[in-house]
């Protein structure tokens, strides 16, 4: 049976990326490496917005975040920690492990934290060193409003750091414009590869920080990955073959712009959204991330049994809840290398299965509606999945 | 120009997992993937020949030292580090960086810190939790007895810390045998994968220190690998198209055992060193290892120039020296999917472009040595090179 990877994360790869990280292995103290990840990084700093260096880590992404708060937050340092979900609580975790003062900011799930929360919260602790946020809360698919989050912060001394993991690149992340100062993200999401890499990008006002620390780890030291990129160069033995298909993702990614990507993205979501709602699904989200969207299982039916199934059935895998989400959610995720005719197939195939389990639903409305909002906002010439395979 | 990486890291990846990584991405909260982590620890019990789980993190092999020193010694904790290099000096510079007293027992460069040193340093300091050690020095190529100082470091309440990283599966490592209680290794070197994943081993009485510290990071606590082990989990999104190709590996080297591996690469390392002196170098390595042979440069002779034309004229890629050994040794790494005709390939390489350099030597008196070396060790029906690929 044709599989579909639909979580959010991980996403499919495109097959060209596959094979280029299928050649053979090389040094990578070499010039070809250095060309390579010079390549990488402006590239990475078109995707992310941002006129800074873009740091890159052999590491998952929750790496990124602990580099993040090692390097810019010092110990017994205060973290204010907006909190939507469990991406929000990993912030808290991290901060707690590194031995931080944490002041949570929380909101219901699958609410975002609004802006008010954090002036609040700011002016009740002007001496928290750090925002830290998330942009996209994969757990529940809210996005927060990150831009208004910039606004408040950046009058202040605090640092504004953000989990970008499961959006920058292809829900709007204008790093440098909305003033953030960390922006954390990682290969296996929007930026269509498989786990193993995460970014790191850090202001001039985040720099000031970090240089001023005193330093809290060796590895997560993000001085060592600037330091080290002045020569085009890793500080340690870097995922190299992940490096070069990066190269082809982020090509693919300037070819198309990132105005279009995320027009791309929002017109799928959109569709996606009227899809899950046609065939009676309450969505969970107040304020939805472009990137994935989540509905609520009917009630009487076992959400786990229903993901499983789809897998089973019809081979395209999505995503249950987590926590005490479990059961209630279901995940499904469009970012990266996913096209509207992918979201199709997926909103086919929970519509058959909920038929299936009982459900209550008219077969062929989800199907309609999502097609129903491409066709409204089409754009002669423009298509559903990414730009066209690029030169190498 | 047929291209041959023989650098000490990264190491040519085979052929067939080159390909099973290039397979689609598949999600990792699946029975799948727990099957997969299941297999691939049980198999790296195996190589590092331990009783206890072995850890797989993403990050590069730093990645898994810096785990080790945040998860068994506190800040403040007193570290002596066992310094034949530069790899010797990483283990200063994590200490450091994590806020550790450090106590340095050093060797001249070419030589290993000896069993006594470290006796001596302990008799010194009786207060300090952990002796950080490396087995194979890949800045020297020298080879630390790490038995010995297990026997010295087992009756004390120190933690015995190795960097295994460019020896574990081609050098013998006998980790519980030996008293080691971390045991680190990466996947570019003697586990026939590309960079981007290391692996940490942790005895009863490493855990018993481990769990009794007061957390110092997050995705570096090493307790977190574990307790999502017990599930076949994973914490953090790991580089799973890396673990699917390290399946592979690890069944190649239990099909061969670990005996056979160790034989053929000490025969390997004899035939390369019996090579590099017949063309008048000086091996640099008073106790060398069997995953790398270090050789000085002529006086007289650019190192780095040397380098330079052996891969230019010949796509053979040895690697130089580095810090103060910079242009003063060459270094040609013999581990992982590197057979003995690939070290003949190098030699023969080499001792072209020393004789087109100026150098003295009798053209082919190295491969003849070389070859001679293993005539005498010949046993029938012993190949050269690794397993034969496995069934999958």
């Amino acid at each position: 049976m044709k599989q579909r990877l639909m979580t959010p994360g991980p996403t499919p790869v495109p097959e060209e990326t596959l094979l280029e990280m299928a050649k053979p292995v090389t040094y990578h103290r070499s010039a070809g490496f250095r060309q390579l990840l010079a390549e990488v990084t402006e590239d990475l700093r078109y995707v992310f917005q941002t006129a800074n260096p873009v740091l890159t880590l052999t590491a998952s992404g929750t790496g990124g975040m602990e580099a993040a708060i090692a390097s810019a937050v010092p110990s017994t340092g205060k973290m204010i920690c907006l909190i939507a979900g469990r991406w929000g609580e990993r912030w808290r975790n991290i901060g707690k492990a590194l031995g931080c003062e944490v002041v949570s900011v929380t909101s219901a799930y699958g609410q975002p934290v609004e802006p008010n929360q954090l002036a609040a919260a700011l002016g009740e602790h002007p001496d928290a060193v750090a925002v830290c946020a998330t942009l996209c809360e994969t757990a529940t698919g809210v996005k927060n409003d990150i831009a208004a989050y910039g606004k408040i912060v950046t009058g202040t001394n605090c640092l504004l750091v953000v989990d970008a993991i499961s959006a920058l690149g292809c829900v709007e992340c204008r790093t440098d414009d909305w003033h953030i100062d960390l922006c954390v993200t990682g290969s296996q999401k929007a930026l269509m590869l498989p786990p193993g890499l995460a970014f790191v990008s850090v202001s001039d006002k985040g720099w000031k920080v970090i240089d001023a620390a005193a330093p809290r780890a060796f590895y997560f030291d993000l001085r060592k990955y600037r330091d080290a990129l002045k020569t085009h160069d890793a500080p340690f033995t870097p995922a190299n073959t992940l490096i070069r298909g990066l190269r082809l993702s982020l090509k693919r990614m300037r070819a198309e712009g990132m105005n279009a990507i995320w027009t791309r993205f929002a017109r799928m979501a959109a569709a996606a959204r009227a899809g899950l709602s046609a065939m009676n699904l309450t969505l969970f989200a107040s304020a939805p991330s472009e990137s994935l969207s989540v509905a609520m299982v009917p009630e009487g039916i076992d959400g786990n049994a229903l993901v499983a199934r789809v897998e089973k059935h019809y081979g395209v895998k999505l995503a249950g809840g987590q926590d005490s989400l479990k059961g209630k959610i279901v995940r499904l995720g469009h970012m990266g290398y996913i096209d509207f005719f992918d979201v199709l197939a997926a909103l086919s195939a929970l519509e058959l299965v909920l038929l299936e389990m009982g459900h209550s639903l008219e077969p062929g409305a989800s199907v309609a509606a999502a097609q129903r909002v491409m066709a409204e906002s089409i754009n002669v010439g423009q298509g559903v999945g990414n730009a066209a395979r690029v030169d190498r």
